[in-house]
C-alpha cells in the first residue's frame, strides 16, 4: 500500500465532486491499485462556508503555498477555474516538483503548451482529462489505446448547456429564450450564459482536442465560432422535415496538410449517432485511419462525472509515482504535427434569410450565388406571419431556407455579404453546417 | 528512439490488419512516442499463401519457438484465435519473459485468470484490448480513466454479426434467414454462424467485461445465453409499434452483492443511445457511481479496427519497457471483487407464444402467471395466417405477445413451463428482455 497525498485548490462544485468520489470509492481504488489516496490539504479562501462535504479538521488552508510549496504533497489538483490565478498556481506547483491534475479547460487551451513544457523540464506530469467532456475518457483514449491511429476528423457535442437547450426546443417546441430559462432553472446554464451559448466553452475544448488529435495549436479565439441564439422554431421545423436534428457541433478535419475547424450549430442526419445525443449529454465522434468511426458518449459536466475524471487522473499519476517511473512524460499535448490551421474550410451549409415578398428576389439571390459558383441543393420559401395590427394588404416578408451544395465557407460568407449589399434580402438570420450521412 | 521487436503469431485477417496499421502509421507512432516498432518475426504455417501484405524476406517462420523463445523478441502478439494452441503459446511466451498482446477472447475468457497470474509472476504484461469490441478502447478506459468508479451496470452490443442481421430485419423487412444470408455475403457472418447468432461470441466478451468491471469470474458457459434465430417479423412489428428496437444485448448488473448477467435479444427503447447502434457496429453502455451513464461506440471487428487496438496495446507495453518500469502490473483482470455471480436475475420480459384460437386460453395463461405473481404490462393477440391449402374454417392459431412487469427470470421460466404443460399454449416462441428507459 502506497499513500499518496493530494493537495486540492478550490472546493467548488468539481472540488466537492472530487472529494466525494475519493471518499465513496476509496475501498475500490485501494483494492484495485494498492493506492491509499488522501486529500491532505484544500486551498479554500472561504473556510467559513458550508461546502456540503465532511472535510476533516486541519485540511482547509487559506494560504495556497501550504499546498504549492508543501514538501509533503505529492499531487496538486487544480479546480479553481479561469486562466488566472489558476495558471500561475499550476506553474508554481510544477516548478516545485509536483505533478498537477486539472479540470481547467481555459488554462489548458490558453497555456497548455507552456505548462506541458514546464512539466517535462521538472520530470512531473500534467493531466487534464476532466477539462474536455467531464467524465468521458476521451483524452486518455486518444493518447493511449488510439495512439495507433492517424485521425482524419472529429465532431463533438462538447457543451451540455447548448445541447440541453436545443433538445428542449426540438422536443417541446420551446423558443430559444424559454429553453434557456429552463436550462437556468435546472442549473445547466449560468445566470450569464454567454460562454456556453456563444460557443466559447466549446471552442476551448475543441482547441485542446485539436492539439491532441492533430498535433497543432489552434487558439480558441482563432476558431470560427457561432452561437445558438439565432436558432429558431423555423430552423427546427425545417430540420425535422428534412430528417435532421440541430446540434451545436465542434468540428475539426484534416485535408491536404491543413486542419479546418469551427464551432457552430449544425444539421445532423437523424440516423447519425450524434443525433441521438440528447439533453445535457456530450459526445465526441471521431474517425481514425485504422479504427474508423468511434463515438464516446457521457456526461460532460457536473460534480461527480467531472470528479470521476479528476480522480482517474490522480490514480494515473499516482500509479507512476509508486513505481518511481516517469515513462509517461510523452507530452499529451502536441504541437509538432506539421499541419496548418486553416479556419473553417468547406462543406454544405444551411442558410435562413428574410426577404421582401416580391417578384424577382429569388432570381437575384441565385444570380449572386452563381457568380460565386455556389449551387443550391434545397430551397424552401415561406410567407412570414404579419405582425399584429399590420394591414393584411401591406407588402409582406418571406422566409427563405437554403441548403447549398458543398462550398468554401469563406466564399459563402462573401456571397451572403453581396446579397445583403444588393438589398435582395433584408437579413441573413442563421447559418448552420450540414453534417454528411 | 527505442527499437521494439515484435513477434507475431498468425497472419490471418487481424494479423494483416495489425501489420498494415503498424506500417501505415509508423511515422506518427514514432513522432508521438519515440518508439520504433518493428515486426521482426511472424509465425505462419503457410508461408506460400499470399496474405496481401508486403512482408520482408526472413520475417516468416514456421517454427513458433523462433518467436516464443527468441531472446531478440520483446513482445509477442498472438493472433491465431481459438483456445488451443494459442493458450499454450501465450503461456510459453510469458514464461520466457515476453509481454503478450492478444486479440483472443476465447483464451482470455477461458484462461485469463491463470495467464494473468503467470504474467505477474514473470514481471511481464498481458494485454487484450482487441479481444472485446475490436477498436473500441473499452478495456483501457475501464482499467485507467474510469478506475475511480464503482460500476453498477453494463449493457453491450458486443457482436457485429447479430446487430447487422437485426438491423436488416428491422430496416428492410427481411426474414432472419434472408438477413443472415446478406451478412454472409458481406463477410460479416461465417459460413457456420453458430458462435455469433447463438450468442457464444458475446458471452465470451461479456465474461471478460464482468471480470474487469465487477472483479468476479463468470465463465461464459454459465452465462444464460439466448440467440437471435427465433426473432421474427412479428417481434419486429410489435417492437416498432411499441417504440422499441430489438438488439442482441450482453448485460450485467450488480445488486446487493450479486452480479446478474445474460446474453439475449432485448427490446431497447428507441430513445436509448443503444437503439441508434446500427449494422455491424458495437457499443458498450455502462453506468458508474461517479461518472453516471457512458457509451462507447465503434467497430467491434474487422482487420483495421482490431489492428488499431492490437497496436495500441503494443505501444502501451513498449512505453513501459522503454523506461524499464513494471508499475502497471496491477492485474487488469480481477477476481477479488467479493461478489457472487447469480445468473440472469429479474427484469421486464417480452414473450411471444402461439395458442389455439379458442375461448379461455388467455384466462388460463393469466391464471398460471398469477400463481407465480407475474403481472402483465401489455398483451396483444393476433390471428395467425392460415397455411396455404388449409381450410379457412379449420380451428386456427393465435399469436400472443406479452410484456410482463418486472419479475425474476427463473420464475418466468417456471411459469412458462407450466403454461406449456397445461397445453394452454402450443409453443413459446421468443423471450426477450425489455430495457428500461
Amino acid at each position: 500500500m502506497a499513500t499518496i497525498k493530494v493537495g486540492m485548490l478550490g472546493i467548488g462544485t468539481v472540488g466537492q465532486g472530487t472529494f466525494r468520489v475519493l471518499t465513496m470509492n476509496y475501498d475500490k481504488i485501494l483494492a484495485s491499485t494498492g493506492l491509499d489516496i488522501q486529500i491532505t490539504k484544500i486551498y479554500n479562501r472561504h473556510p467559513e462556508l458550508d461546502r456540503g462535504v465532511d472535510v476533516p479538521e486541519g485540511v482547509y488552508t487559506t494560504d495556497v503555498n501550504d499546498i504549492l510549496k508543501n514538501p509533503d504533497i505529492d499531487i496538486v489538483v487544480e479546480l479553481i477555474g479561469g486562466v488566472e490565478p489558476a495558471s500561475t498556481f499550476i506553474k508554481t506547483a510544477l516548478e516545485n516538483g509536483k505533478s498537477v491534475v486539472t479540470a481547467n479547460k481555459a488554462v489548458i487551451a490558453a497555456r497548455g503548451q507552456e505548462l506541458a513544457q514546464i512539466a517535462m523540464d521538472h520530470h512531473v506530469l500534467l493531466r487534464f482529462e476532466a477539462a474536455v467532456c467531464g467524465g468521458i475518457p476521451i483524452i486518455t483514449s486518444i493518447t493511449t489505446a488510439l495512439l495507433s491511429n492517424h485521425f482524419e476528423e472529429l465532431q463533438g457535442i462538447l457543451n451540455g448547456t447548448t445541447n440541453f437547450i436545443l433538445t428542449k426546443m426540438e422536443e417541446e417546441g420551446l423558443s430559444y429564450q424559454e429553453a434557456l430559462g429552463m436550462a437556468q432553472e435546472k442549473g445547466f446554464a449560468e445566470a450569464d450564459p454567454t460562454a456556453d451559448v456563444d460557443g466559447l466553452d466549446a471552442a476551448n475544448k475543441l482547441s485542446i482536442l485539436i492539439s491532441l488529435v492533430f498535433g497543432i495549436s489552434a487558439p480558441p479565439a482563432q476558431i470560427p465560432t457561432r452561437g445558438i441564439s439565432n436558432v429558431s422554431s423555423i430552423d427546427m421545423d425545417f430540420a425535422s422535415e428534412m430528417d435532421f436534428r440541430i446540434k451545436m457541433l465542434a468540428s475539426a478535419k484534416e485535408e491536404n496538410g491543413k486542419v479546418y475547424a469551427a464551432v457552430s450549430p449544425a444539421l445532423v442526419p437523424v440516423d447519425h449517432p450524434l443525433a441521438s445525443v440528447a439533453n445535457e449529454f456530450n459526445a465526441v465522434f471521431l474517425t481514425g485511419n485504422a479504427v474508423d468511426d468511434l463515438m464516446f458518449y457521457g456526461r460532460g459536466a457536473g460534480a461527480m462525472p467531472t470528479g470521476s475524471a479528476v480522480v482517474g487522473d490522480v490514480i494515473g499519476v499516482a500509479r507512476k509515482f509508486e513505481k518511481d517511473s516517469d515513462y509517461d512524460l510523452v507530452p499529451q499535448l502536441r504541437y509538432d504535427g506539421g499541419l496548418d490551421f486553416a479556419g473553417e474550410g468547406s462543406g454544405r451549409y444551411y442558410v435562413r434569410m428574410t426577404a421582401p415578398d416580391q417578384p424577382g428576389v429569388l432570381g437575384r439571390i441565385t444570380t449572386i450565388l452563381g457568380w460565386h459558383n455556389i449551387s443550391i441543393d434545397t430551397v424552401v420559401q415561406r410567407p412570414q406571419k404579419k405582425a399584429k395590427g399590420q394591414s393584411s394588404t401591406a407588402p409582406g416578408s418571406a422566409t427563405l431556407l437554403f441548403i447549398f451544395q458543398k462550398a468554401e465557407k469563406k466564399v459563402i460568407d462573401r456571397a451572403l455579404s453581396e446579397i445583403l449589399l444588393d438589398k435582395a434580402v433584408t437579413s441573413v438570420e442563421n447559418v448552420m453546417r450540414v453534417v454528411e450521412e
